[in-house]
């Protein structure tokens, strides 16, 4: 099995490899357009207050997949490298924080 | 203290409250506004993952708290009042499986 | 249907339903058992990391389906009677300070 | 600043690192001793669902904590290794699939 490589885009900068980028943004424009229909259903008087609920779990849904698209792309080409750059302490802090209540 | 009245808005349905619903409106609209900023992030090849995530991680805070003013309203008009109309356990089950995994 | 019963089992106090009691007391004594599982698991120095974090994931859905039946019993007998007894507000607010971050 | 060290403590199999896994079972034995006071709790009749409720969720809290350890040591010790070993997919599969629904 070939490992992922490990792309730095800038000297000082991991960047988000560029499959992960794509398919997080494709999620993510679905999600908004979820959103704005639930902003459109609250507009009329008679929206049901358990719809609104689901509606904003399945959003809620879909933002978790955008976030593991994100993190499987930073495990594998950034966490995964870096003992070999010698930084692990500091991208394991900022990850647990970036997680946490998530 | 004053009860909230219980407004149903239809024969047949329970209608959200109009101040609930204006609130989670309003929430709704700057997460949607959160979320089209991060989509425009992904556009450009440097975007870092962890900032992604971060950032993905305050709408979800956002949503959540817009859940929170719907749920509200909810308990406070159709909950708080289903005994007197005699349709608890069917309230409860539908809250219960739209809360679930939230 | 029946209508759920509201029992008050103290003048000042709202008492758990003696059956929502009980399946809560069962399934969380099941977690604790599940619990002190992995806490054995951990007094070997060959436990697997991702294991661990399986079983903990494990006990917290059994602490969900605990929390379940005690919200349940709540909202049938509690919340769903309090605009009958006058204390929407306040049985509304603890109880959403209670699910927050759930 | 000295990269941690990545323990093997069999041929085929990733230990979770010594400090780690004495920390996490400190914490899970008081989430225990803690579990074991809400069955007590509940033993009694005239407990009060949102304080249980209440409970479950401060036993949830330390879970998560006694969960972020465990996932520190992990991300630390095996994840920033995992390039050098050649196993960085499968570590991450099995990692993200043990975060889901966390």
């Amino acid at each position: 099995m070939t490992e992922p490589a490990a792309p730095h885009c800038a000297a000082d900068h991991l960047c988000i490899p560029e499959d992960a980028r794509k398919r997080a943004r494709h999620r993510l424009s679905i999600a908004r357009g979820h959103l704005e229909s639930i902003v459109k259903m609250l507009d009329k008087d008679d929206a049901y207050c358990v719809d609104v609920l689901r509606q904003i779990k399945a959003v809620q849904g879909a933002l978790n997949g955008a976030a593991d698209v994100v993190l499987r792309g930073h495990l594998e080409t950034h966490v995964a490298t870096a003992h070999e750059r010698g930084d692990t302490v500091e991208l394991v802090d900022e990850l647990l924080e970036a997680l946490r209540y998530r």
